[in-house]
């Protein structure tokens, strides 16, 4: 999923997007709810309606953006506390409230809010590793309560846009199996429509996370969609799809671009390298996005040295055209029971490294 | 023609370019040759395909580029010598060495270098008008004999990166009409594949720029065509070719929409004032671009106050599909007879100033 934070993709737009073949945008709830709010985007009908995007969206919770972005905050049992980074202005989210914010919003899946701790605490079985996760878990149950409530009454001034949408928990634990297994079980009791494993790719290392999914994602029903939030590298979706994960957001494929990288299948080549400056090959010869099919490494080398904002929009729409084309790969591999044949060729020629090409 | 200063009509790829019916940009040569320079340019087989637009293309001399941009400049009848507003570099520009950088560039219009006097010394037939336009004509000669030795025969080390290319003359003479009248005498004895208006929209009033177009498009040969540059407003587009312009170009539509200022029919909708907060109509109700079929005002306003890029790309887009649909609509009036009436009902709607919707 690309992700749309403001409910916009950073420099593409929606055009590009459905040309790109994307299925499902991810906007944040922590941004929208600032700004411009969830009332005035309920009055518009939903988050559909207002960014005029008719194809599915998912929402987070806000939780990781409080805890990462907001100036300061104040967690207790009952809700967080936080000072909004625009404008320093006093909110607070809690399990009820970022329910209501996404019912008002009307994605097509809502995200649980849950307790992200800092990544400087994430020490194997560190008590604000498990405390966060119990937490986490006993705000998925009230957050699944006003969920269904909001289905079938009335709730104060709440504005459901998307009768339709499902929830989805969020499995924490840090890097401890013991835990992971425990949030799995509660969260599982609970029940959602899919399950999302959350507080990885925080900084620890690339193996120990393909650890904890591949001790994860078989605990999450077989049957239900199985969600990991927030990453990552081209090589990592290949090796937690092979673990067991069936849904992606990352803001990489579009960051990396406004930052003249362009993943491809060889690795990361960096566009404002002086060997590109007439180098007339398209980025990726074997790519089939309109920039590759249109423009040439020296081009697009010009426009980023130039600060021309089509720059952002041309990687952007290389790169997210890699990361879905990816996806429809692995998709079709396993519809014919070819995965580990694109697994293996897939790390034959990618590189987490810059290109030599 | 929409402007690609840098070889990229700012905000909008070549694919938004092509879906609004734009059949000819113009590239700056002035920036161009600065950057990337136009020796890997024409290395590349010209700006065509170095930009990977295959449609038809106009660069300017570099002469308004010189004068109002670099650092510092003299001029001397041989050529004027200017510091690179980038990186300080000392660089010259002659009518041969424009006429050079142009033919390396391989535009389908090339234009000669002129001088353009600082809008502050444009008072009716002062001196340094006087003299900038008799020096712009002794330049034009020499730019067209450059122009006709390059189709001729090897020249230097310039590479003719396309045989068809055409020049255009430019006459000037600020706000004159006797200067005018000499300089299109001049230009007209030179002869060009067409001529253009240069020395207008630089600050003097509307209505005295269309009492120069006024007097000086006719004395130029109606069979070839008449090109007002660097103009205008959408008003100033019907009234200029109701004055004989058959072409145009402007960075308006553009740096406008980067300021959030929609030219609409009815005038300039502001996107950012808080009236559009909550706004579900599109910015103008009977565009036909993609902005206005697909967005909002209130979407339009939340991209542009989050300093969202594609506020900028929809924006442009809007924009120049208003001033490309205006001329058509006036092609399409002038086929049928119908002109009159089109100027009639365009000014009983659109105002320079805000709209008021």
């Amino acid at each position: 999923m690309p992700v749309g934070t403001r409910g916009a993709v950073k420099a593409v737009t929606h055009r590009d997007l459905e040309d790109l073949g994307a299925e499902m945008i991810l906007g944040n709830t922590y941004h929208l709810h600032l700004r411009p709010g969830d009332d005035p985007i309920a009055r518009a009908g939903g988050l559909h309606a207002f960014i005029g995007w008719p194809h599915p969206i998912l929402t987070d919770s806000g939780g990781y953006q409080v805890f990462s972005l907001a100036a300061t905050r104040k967690v207790t049992e009952d809700r967080v506390e936080f000072r909004s980074h625009i404008d320093g202005a006093l909110c607070a989210l809690s399990p009820e409230k970022a329910t209501d914010i996404q019912s008002q919003l009307g994605s097509d899946i809502a995200m649980v809010l849950d307790e992200c701790p800092a990544p400087s605490t994430t020490e194997s079985g560190s008590d604000p590793v498990v405390s966060a996760m119990r937490r986490s878990a006993r705000w998925a149950a009230r957050a699944r309560a006003r969920f269904l409530r909001l289905q079938n009454e009335p709730v104060d001034d709440v504005i459901v846009t998307n009768p339709g949408q499902a929830q989805f928990g969020i499995v924490h634990g840090g890097t401890d199996r013991d835990l992971r297994t425990e949030s799995v079980q509660r969260t599982r009791e609970i029940g959602f429509e899919g399950y999302a494993v959350g507080g990885l790719s925080v900084g620890e290392p690339v193996n120990v996370m393909y650890d904890i999914v591949a001790h994860t994602a078989p605990l999450l029903p077989a049957d239900q969609p199985r969600y990991l939030m927030g990453t990552g590298m081209p090589d990592d979706l290949v090796e937690c799809v092979a673990r067991g994960i069936d849904m992606f957001d990352c803001v990489l494929p579009t960051r990396n671009a406004r930052n003249g990288q362009m993943l491809t299948r060889n690795g990361v080549l960096v566009i404002k390298n002086a060997r590109y400056a007439e180098d007339q090959d398209p980025p990726d010869p074997e790519c089939g996005c309109y920039a590759c099919a249109h423009f040439s490494r020296a081009y697009l080398r010009h426009l980023y040295v130039s600060q021309e904002m089509t720059a952002a929009t041309l990687m952007s729409v290389h790169n997210l055209y890699f990361y879905l084309d990816l996806m429809r790969r692995i998709r079709d591999a396993i519809s014919f029971g070819s995965f580990e044949k694109l697994r293996s060729e897939f790390h034959q020629t990618f590189s987490r490294r810059q290109c030599s090409t």
